[in-house]
């Protein structure tokens, strides 16, 4: 996948199901493995202006907290996000949020289980009854993150993942500049704030840069996952970070193209630094 | 102090006590104020070149775990180190280790203080009994420490302190082509591998550079301190560091002085970068 | 639930069910609400003398390291399993292990459900595309724990186990002596050697004893949960737990026992103390 | 030192120096080897009775947090304390604090040393330039734990100080009745809130008794120390200390005392329970 999701494309789509056998559109806000970041709002506009009665849902795991997300102006009626990334606590919990409408289809839905069941699990006795034990700890940890966040204000949070998610950037493009790598996501404005995905080409395989990160600089990267398994990393840019982290990572990516002899490997953390020091300049 | 002590003018006065005034030489290894370091072998040979008696103590607080540091094949009398810089624990101890000259001079020793007296903590039975309760939750960190280091290899560790510093040093280098900056330390040999002292030129403050890397990166530098109080400003390269964590210091120093303007203040950063690959090539 | 499960009822039951109706008879080790032990290997002897061929399922999520549970012994056909009772670890963890003839079974289940079907699971290359983000952390926790009892030895730590809930048994006993309390579960073999429940008689209010111990003494005890909700307090004893450990939450107990007037109040604690010398005595 | 100090005497001792060749009166108000607590006040109105101008001097690392000390109204002259008693903070810092007098006589003292001398550290200049690297990870644990004992308030510190060390003399009285054990402090006014020391009589070796703690309960108990040794053990009560927690070490240390067969070894902890439910009765 190298494109966002086309709005028009589930206009066309939703128009074409006159006999409304789609029950909902699944949107996924930044996918983690591709790096591309969706348009939901636009989403939700296309579903209106289609007519079509189907549920939004929306798969903010890879973006909560790290961009806005909006899910009453956008009527977003289910949305799932998890612990582990923008939220920067211990992997190991996630949630549900629905709306209205969405509970309102689950009480006539045909195909419940017990586990998964929001009846059972809306109702405070039978939470404590018979949910079992809760996973404390990760409760606290996810407490304190939040205060964190809230510290910070999530508009300043926001602008952060921005400012640092443009160095990468800035970086991605100088190393890109003699072809041996590029962006896997094309249009610029679809490349996620918490994430990137870079493509090796002529055949270079990414294991070996992989390798020398983190055995050389104990730097470990993500790797292309999916379609892009062998064929792309991924350096992530989301939750509790700044700025000499993310050059610290870019510097480690940037001696091992060196060390590999990759085309036009050099000035892609000047580029990040120069990015950086224009978004924060020095106060008077 | 911008240079490193000379061996011929320590044997040079030497010669001149012939008195024996002199009862000892002090020599710190690293001085972390001004980022020299001094060849303790070389004043060995100086001293005994002169053939005077006195002792030789060397301060090893900024450099133990750094660098070699040969107390018995230098013939040091007295070494005194600390926790909390090559040794990677919190600040909090710190160790004298004496040979036999020096207990010996201590028999006889004129000015002993209750508190400091080796005779006193020379003894098991004095240690339990009158010496207090020892710090031990950083007797348990420093003995993790000590682990850490020995699971690296000494050698090691003395190999990844010069690459670091010469990552520094090649970024410095950079940034003072322009004669914005200069390094204190005037000669390339007398430069310490754990700590680089900047001087800024042309009357410029460090202030507002401490500030933009502390406010805007989350960065810390250490200040000029003594003579150089205002004029300098000092990048610690030493303990439990890797390249990422050098890049990204060197990264927000960077960005600072892009942000203030100082002349000729970009591809500090890029060099660093190539030095590290040069020093950690990839493996085939 | 005043009493462990009968073999003889199960045998019987499974006798009457000549068309194969039961699928599978489930069983739980301990119940942490009742402090119930149940003898698996009776009731997988009684299965086999129905000569039935319904699958033996085990909950030995407050049981396991606490006591014995041989799996392959007495052919438990599924056991599951959590990480926050015997096995020390923050609850979030939970685990199933699956014999041959429940794998089997499960090829022909008709109700499988997306998120549990074992199949699905059951694939390396599934686990890594599809599984998500793995609770790392938690896992990195339950591995220290396994050393921790491995270390201790799994025979030390049922001993353990049984020993300090001797002592616990002991300082309920002589609390009950004169009726304002009394075990829950009757058959003295049938008490856990987890978790130990008591029930308050004549109408007495667990609540203030609970309060007690919490707002004077710090110590925080179960409550009577299900039915028995109000009539009934638990002092669990499973985990990393040591005889002053259990002393002091005996000690708590008995200081609230006599601040609230419960007859026959003193005692128990000193019982639980003669227990625990007995069980480990002096080594001449 | 089975005694408070008796300000009688101290008052005759100043009487006799008409030379006013003592300088300074020490006082240690809980000395943790004996177990004993002096009267500083009453050692203070002493001092004044004998009209002698001898400074006042107090050893408060035993004491502090544990109960009151009152510099001001006592008219103590220079206090020295530590972090890792009362104060529930790792050993590693202590504390001087100096009066109007102190600071006077200092100015013409004739035996400053170095390391100690006042007026260097007097200084916020000399402070920052020539002290060297403080602590700091030690003073924000100090400081963590300043703000836990503000939150409780120092006088419920006393008071549970108080309590817990009055249930620990109603255990060591009950298991001293038949002769095996004695308090090492003679009268019970003299008995500190932070340590109890208990004689063992009949030349027992507390040997046995600290090895059974250890091993079988993981309870460390205080050795005697200095004249004590070999013939006592100790049981510190000061800190961050609660009631199970202090009813768990007499468990301890009551299992011991059964199992070695110290005669009349049973009923101390149920006396400390009963002495704790007295003092924090139920509420209504």
């Amino acid at each position: 996948m190298r494109h966002a999701i086309d709005p028009a494309a589930v206009e066309a789509r939703l128009r074409e199901d006159q006999a409304g056998t789609i029950k909902a559109v699944l949107v996924v806000q930044v996918d983690t493995s591709s790096g591309v970041v969706n348009d939901i709002a636009a989403i939700r506009r296309a579903m209106d202006a289609a007519g079509h009665g189907a549920l939004l849902m929306a798969d903010v795991v890879g973006s909560l907290a790290t961009m806005p997300f909006e899910m009453n102006e956008w009527r977003v009626d289910v949305a799932v996000a998890g612990s582990q990334k923008g939220l920067m606590t211990p992997p190991g919990l996630s949630f549900v949020a629905a709306g209205d409408r969405a509970v309102a289809a689950h009480q006539n839905a045909g195909l419940r289980t017990r586990y998964w069941d929001w009846t059972a699990r809306d109702s405070q006795i039978h939470y404590q009854q018979y949910c079992g034990t809760p996973p404390e700890h990760m409760l606290f940890g996810l407490r304190r993150a939040l205060e964190l966040l809230f510290e910070e204000g999530l508009d300043n949070a926001f602008r952060r993942h921005r400012l640092l998610a443009d160095a990468v950037r800035c970086a991605v493009g100088v190393w890109s500049q003699r072809g041996a790598l590029e962006f896997n996501i094309v249009a610029p404005t679809a490349r996620a704030n918490s994430v990137t995905t870079i493509l090796l080409n002529d055949g270079r395989d990414p294991a070996s840069l992989l390798k020398y990160c983190d055995e050389k600089t104990g730097v470990v990267l993500g790797r292309g996952i999916n379609e892009l398994t062998g064929k792309a990393f991924r350096i992530a840019h989301m939750g509790h970070l700044n700025a000499p982290m993310i050059l610290g990572t870019l510097g480690a990516v940037e001696m091992a193209l060196v060390a590999l002899d990759f085309p036009g490997a050099s000035g892609g953390v000047q580029a990040a630094i120069a990015s950086l020091a224009r978004s924060a300049p020095a106060t008077p």
